[in-house]
């Protein structure tokens, strides 16, 4: 149940795939879509920005889009780091799962709403079913399950309903605090509460 | 806990409320986005399909996008009827509350799927926050309030955890089952399966 810790291999990437000069660019496409917004970033103000020419970012990345993916798959990265930490830790399977509603919450708003211009960016993925976000997807329902293998090993949870369906359906349950546009719905209203008050309800769903 | 039974009122509409033009603009309205699109319907072809003048249309509603909301209104209002009349059946509390997820899913899909174009006009809406959308919102909560009292009063729910909680709780975790964006990324997997096991989890959490 561990995630593969080794980068994933996303579309539109050329070239080696561990070289510090990819990171780099990276780095330098996420600081200019926080300031400006991706529409207004061109290929050739990254390359200005790390001193090299155009020509040499394309040895990386096949277009614009494919850089913005890499920004998006680092960002959703950091919150299954942040994911897969806590849900190593040594608390209840209960205390955890109850923990990545709100880690997922935090994470999701601050990636989407601190910076407006990133939320648009990862709405223009969501339509375009980018794999970056496909993969965090994958690793909601791998915290879930890896989560609730736990608490059945404690004895916390219950053992009869298959584990794969009790994982799609906890995962199932994320989507609203951790979906862009969901998140946006919500607002208005105590995610945090609304957040726990499922974790409650999923809990009880879930115990021996 | 009865819904009002009276037609709502949405921003941008005008003169009588209860008038039969008001309807056959709505279902003229309809029509056409349906087989042109909303993007490339006017006022003055609606007008013309009626057999009337575009001043007499704007008696009714200030723009396009007035008219393009009580069409939204219509379909969401159609979903909601669907689950409040399954609500009010004499099955157990646990029955309903599993047949609602069915429901609205099977409701949900029908009218963002079937025609591609509606479902562009509802995402469009719930950029827009329309007061039609939230409406339906709130009804879905309505709905699962109101079935989470009945299985309190018929002894099959637990009674201590807050309604108000328990019911914004169960309500969030139709979000996968009903919400445009996320039926969409959800459509490549088994989603009857899926709003199954959500509702197995969550019967359990509301179970005595």
């Amino acid at each position: 149940m561990e995630p593969a810790p080794e980068p994933q291999e996303l579309p539109g990437q050329r070239g080696p795939q561990q070289h510090e000069m990819r990171e780099r660019i990276v780095r330098a496409a996420e600081q200019r879509f926080r300031h400006y917004g991706y529409g207004k970033t061109t290929v050739s103000e990254i390359a200005t920005d790390l001193s090299v020419s155009s020509a040499y970012i394309y040895k990386f990345f096949d277009s614009k889009i494919a850089i913005c993916e890499a920004v998006c798959g680092n960002l959703l990265g950091g919150i299954d780091e942040a994911l897969w930490a806590d849900a190593r830790t040594s608390r209840t399977a209960a205390e955890r799962l109850r923990r990545t509603y709100h880690i997922l919450l935090e994470r999701s708003l601050a990636m989407f709403f601190d910076d407006r211009r990133l939320h648009d960016m990862v709405v223009t993925g969501l339509e375009q079913r980018w794999a970056s976000i496909s993969r965090h997807i994958e690793v909601m329902e791998e915290v879930a399950r890896f989560l609730v293998q736990e608490g059945r090993a404690s004895g916390e949870f219950e053992r009869k309903t298959p584990l794969d369906e009790v994982a799609k359906a906890v995962a199932s349950t994320f989507s609203p605090f951790c979906h862009p546009v969901l998140l946006e719905h919500g607002l208005d209203g105590d995610l945090a509460a609304r957040a726990d008050a499922v974790a409650t309800i999923v809990l009880r769903g879930l115990s021996a």
